[in-house]
């Protein structure tokens, strides 16, 4: 599917089998109520799905991977190579998503959508847009058509898995500078100032990190991205990973598949999507909140509560893994726990 | 192990283990302590244990159930019969509790330390002290005696776990009116208000709402409890549940055992029990943060920042059991990640 098809094609939740979900989780001999987020989930898995019994066993994380052109300022305590270094180690088993989603039973998908290396293709899947971004804060990130193209990247993808039964997906990524590309990003769409959209990333030093927000403001300054254009703010200040994350959203949307957030980058993309279309919103999940200290920021700007507070700061979609065990404690409860009939207990009376 | 002695032998954690833990941490190709909370918990589980690798595959959680007297103040919006018919139905594997110890691979034990029932023992543990306590509105809710007795069952529970293998507890309760009690617990040990320690509970009304908190001042002022002790706070305006739990915290610290704390009522126990002896809550993990109100206040008492943030008021030891997850999460990055040798990383360097 095509940018502009996927973007008019995303509709709304099925009211109908939300109700239905709503009312057998009324029906659960508890507290009206009492299970919070995890029935509210339930409920939305229904209405992204038009199921009251939403299948979520054939989980997927995909992986954006892409070098950054603005390393070059040194904004990260790491060297560039590192990104191709990971990519690769997510083949090998033993990276931090490695072991979540084996956790969360869930598969990974490896994309490098525009690493700086020339990788090993196969479990890997070369979507390869450019080997890196220019450097954003001397002029725009990509062109106009790279940006489309790695956003149909991420369509594409969601759905190629939608094809092979994948009923629910999460985001992660692996991209050294991709916490500055983000803080740009989310300044750009929000208007806040860099001081409170950019951390100190794998950990810098309070100078380096004090370089960083300046590099954030004047990519900001040199470019000049309009907020009212999300496709225009991925040119400019965004990455080859956002941009193949935005696209993931879209395509989860338009496919009806629900999409599980990960940290600051990944919900950084989420913000982007909704600028494409609002209506996106209703198919994502808020998994963790990442100590990158721009996530609250972007958490409110979507509106989001997530549910696990952890203080990670890893990436790779491991946030999401972990939601995707509370997605299972969310279902189980609504398929197993008796109703107040099999509990031999009245309903306690709602009041008000 | 009696009260005293259990008190009094309470060690301090191994630190000689956590920083053997902490280095294996730093040594897994990731940014340093991007885990979060999970590299605390595999620090804390490592400083409980005495072992570098802790063991926590024996997951047991521990269900207090009592009947209040206090209920007949109409501080409830389910009857008092509620009580014994949840407790008979956590042996029939239909609650929240059923499903997610089920989930996390735990066990569950059932104790009645204090139903208004005849229930079947066997698979319920009978530990009852009494038929429910009296009406804390109108005077004390048990004797000191009896608060001894329910803290020592507590501890011997926990002792009789630890003899079949178990190597890590979840709290939780059952009994209608417990919030109240725990309120008024939280209120004399904290000196809040009244109105900032108790809400709605189960869904009451607005009026019957009020009425609670007015009966939560007038347990506090007709009963006096001494701030200064635990165990006059526990007589005065405690239940048997909440004594039973203060027991499995004293005897689990005691025993070197990690536990995992539940919700309101559960983490109010947890701060009697730190009221006994401080050094309890190196052994206690918070888990989730419940939408009883009184909940933030009695960890902000505890200075702990729970992991988990899903709304959930249903009790059980639900959200203790969910906690279990994130503890295998954090042993599974902690034992199966690679360090930076194993992929071909060099170590990012720290930097200040």
């Amino acid at each position: 599917m095509k940018l502009e098809e996927a973007i008019s094609s995303i509709g709304e939740l099925d009211t109908d089998a939300m109700a239905k979900a709503s009312k057998r989780l009324d029906s659960l001999a508890k507290p009206l109520g009492s299970l919070g987020k995890l029935e509210d989930l339930v409920k939305q898995l229904a209405g992204i799905t038009g199921k009251v019994y939403p299948d979520v066993d054939k989980k997927t994380v995909i992986i954006m991977c892409a070098d950054n052109g603005v390393v070059e300022e040194g904004v990260s305590s790491c060297p560039k190579s590192v990104t191709a270094a990971v990519t690769r180690n997510f083949t090998r088993g033993i990276t931090g998503i490695n072991v979540f989603s084996g956790l969360a039973k869930a598969d990974i998908v490896i994309v490098d959508i525009g690493v700086d290396d020339d990788l090993e293709y196969g479990v890997i899947l070369d979507r390869k847009i450019r080997k890196g971004t220019w450097n954003i804060a001397k002029g725009p990130a990509m062109t106009r058509e790279e940006a489309i193209r790695a956003i149909e990247t991420g369509i594409e993808i969601v759905a190629g898995l939608r094809e092979k039964g994948v009923n629910i997906l999460g985001t992660g990524e692996m991209g050294i500078g991709n916490t500055t590309t983000s803080s740009a990003v989310a300044c750009a769409l929000t208007g806040r100032p860099a001081c409170e959209m950019t951390g100190r990333g794998a950990g810098l030093s309070r100078e380096a990190y004090e370089n960083k927000k300046r590099i954030v403001e004047r990519a900001i300054s040199v470019n000049r991205p309009d907020p009212g254009d999300p496709l225009d703010v991925l040119v400019k200040v965004g990455g080859f990973d956002i941009a193949g994350l935005v696209g993931c959203y879209i395509g989860a949307a338009a496919y009806k598949i629900p999409i599980m957030l990960d940290g600051f980058i990944s919900s950084v993309a989420a913000l982007v999507a909704v600028k494409f279309n609002p209506k996106i919103r209703n198919f994502l999940i808020p998994s963790h909140t990442s100590a990158e200290p721009g996530t609250r920021a972007v958490m409110q700007e979507l509106q989001f509560e997530p549910m696990l507070n952890l203080g990670m700061r890893l990436g790779e979609g491991t946030g999401a893994a972990l939601g995707f065990l509370l997605i299972d404690a969310a279902m189980a409860a609504y398929t197993r726990m008796g109703t107040f009939d099999d509990a031999r207990i009245e309903q306690y009376v709602p009041q008000e």
